[in-house]
């Protein structure tokens, strides 16, 4: 079975993915936003050098690779975060990388994953499986599949953000974070920063009628997204289904998840071109918006993650023009 | 007279700055922007808690005032970015603060200085004189007037970017900045960095029309703007004279200093939008927008400063729209 992982990830492998990550690249700052007389803190991924944290799970897996995998190349499936994530490691290590991606993403993903050199497959995001489009190339190359959250490597490697985050926390706040509020796809940066900090409660937020997640804690068990679900701006965050070696950790470590609306999700990238200076997309923002809306209770030492920055110009503008 | 400081700033002043600096603002991020096959390091000062260094120079004069000059108050004339500096030093240090603003500044900037609690007080940028009217206030209240750029203290405090930039060019380059362009109004800035680094070629950029440093760079005496300088989105920069204090360091410093469209800041705001997630404004822009324009050699460990974020969302939302 394609997505059957090899090991469950763990949190040495987290302290591992971060010496190899602090390597190459410096950590991303955590801000401050003074709200509502509390301080949300923003750990802003969005200025990687791919606009998002998805280099990290891609560096550690690829550079985990052998020499002969490495020459097969790697596959990735993503609708442009990830993409990015894998092409960029790709590029530094001298691997091909084949991208599989959804033909309706921002062209600014898919413009910015040709650019790093990636081979980019477009797919059908309702009516193609990428599973399928992507298990067809690597029977074929022999290439390694590096999937966008359901692998423990790409888990340990988004776990870093954690690793960053509490030292940031420890450093200007007086000790580790209390609170982690996530954006969540598929659960793998969700996962990776509940193995990272094991004192801290962990939220993730998933935008409105794609909360497979939230839905899969309440029942205990993976339930994946309803039928014909809304349209959504955030891209990065439409995944139909959390897989087993998220859920395993999730279901341990998250007690309920949070959806967040259009609307809410449009505030909080305001409120961060405002106050933050900073350009987030939609599906970066949704951790922000479930704070700002009231959804979670802002007390000390509260972390959202700001997990990515990769928008179309035009979507921005409307989003900051309007005051919805 | 007013203007007169008393001292001359000096480099041990910068590196005492530095330190009172390091002690409550972490360092704004270095960030790697690949052009033309070399890399521009950016300095992101928009990721200050008020959008600008300007919060350097306000911390390092608040901060070194007598408990009796606290108790008198101070005084700062901008445009906005000092103003919120001057503020939020003011805020932390308990001292009432007055600033004189532009009744033409971005509203965001009004909007921010008084929800920073200083009393704000308006003048017409072309009929009235803010250095007149901020005279009145200091002679009436015993105030001290914190000048936004010709003071020892605000050179010092704005040159702790240097600092921080030389020492992350280091960690990450290999070596200390040989080229360092920043964005210039009346020079305190470019003059701190000078101090900061002095083994740097320091270019200074003013917006086209308003480039009265580059011409008293070029007679060898300060030149104020010519008469009806024309409208610029630069409001940061938009100083009719820089002063023999900071002249005095920027004549021994740089050799020439340049000019940008507003056409070649739309585009660098671009860049920044679309490469690094940032939110610059106008006169932030200008010097990456003389390095995309092929107005400086790109050559190793060459560095820009993005020194504020603060924009009207309507005006960013027509920067990046368009593509001229």
């Amino acid at each position: 079975m394609l997505f059957a992982p090899s090991r469950a990830p763990d949190r040495a492998g987290v302290l591992r993915a971060a010496d190899k990550i602090a390597a190459i690249l410096p950590p991303t700052p955590l801000l401050p936003l003074e709200f509502d007389g509390g301080t949300i803190w923003c750990k802003a991924e969005c200025l990687q050098p791919v606009g998002a944290f998805k280099i990290r799970g891609a560096w550690h897996r690829l550079s985990d690779l052998s020499q002969e995998e490495r020459g097969r190349g790697v596959v990735g499936v993503s609708s442009g975060n990830h993409a990015q994530g894998v092409a960029w490691a790709a590029k530094r290590l001298g691997i091909a990388a084949t991208i599989v991606m959804p033909s309706d993403a921002p062209q600014v993903k898919l413009a910015a994953t040709r650019a790093l050199g990636a081979d980019v497959v477009l797919y059908d995001r309702m009516t193609q499986s990428r599973e399928e489009i992507a298990g067809q190339i690597c029977e074929q190359t022999g290439a390694t599949l590096v999937h966008a959250f359901a692998d423990p490597w790409i888990i340990e490697g988004q776990g870093t953000v954690g690793v960053e985050l509490d030292e940031q926390m420890r450093a200007r706040a007086g000790g580790s974070p209390y609170k982690i509020i996530l954006p969540c796809g598929g659960g793998g940066l969700t996962a990776g920063v509940a193995l990272a900090c094991p004192d801290a409660a962990i939220i993730p937020v998933e935008p409105e009628g794609w909360d497979d997640v939230a839905q899969s804690l309440a029942s205990g068990e993976i339930v994946p997204v309803g039928e014909g679900p809304p349209p959504t701006a955030c891209d990065a965050l439409q995944t139909l289904s959390t897989q087993p070696v998220n859920f395993a950790v999730l279901k341990e470590r998250c007690g309920f998840g949070l959806s967040v609306t259009p609307a809410e999700v449009r505030a909080a990238q305001r409120l961060v071109f405002s106050r933050l200076h900073l350009v987030v997309e939609p599906g970066g923002a949704a951790a922000l918006a479930a704070v700002l809306a009231g959804k979670v209770e802002l007390e000390d030492r509260t972390a959202v993650v700001l997990s990515g920055g990769n928008t179309d110009p035009a979507a921005f503008a409307r989003v900051i023009e309007t005051g919805d």
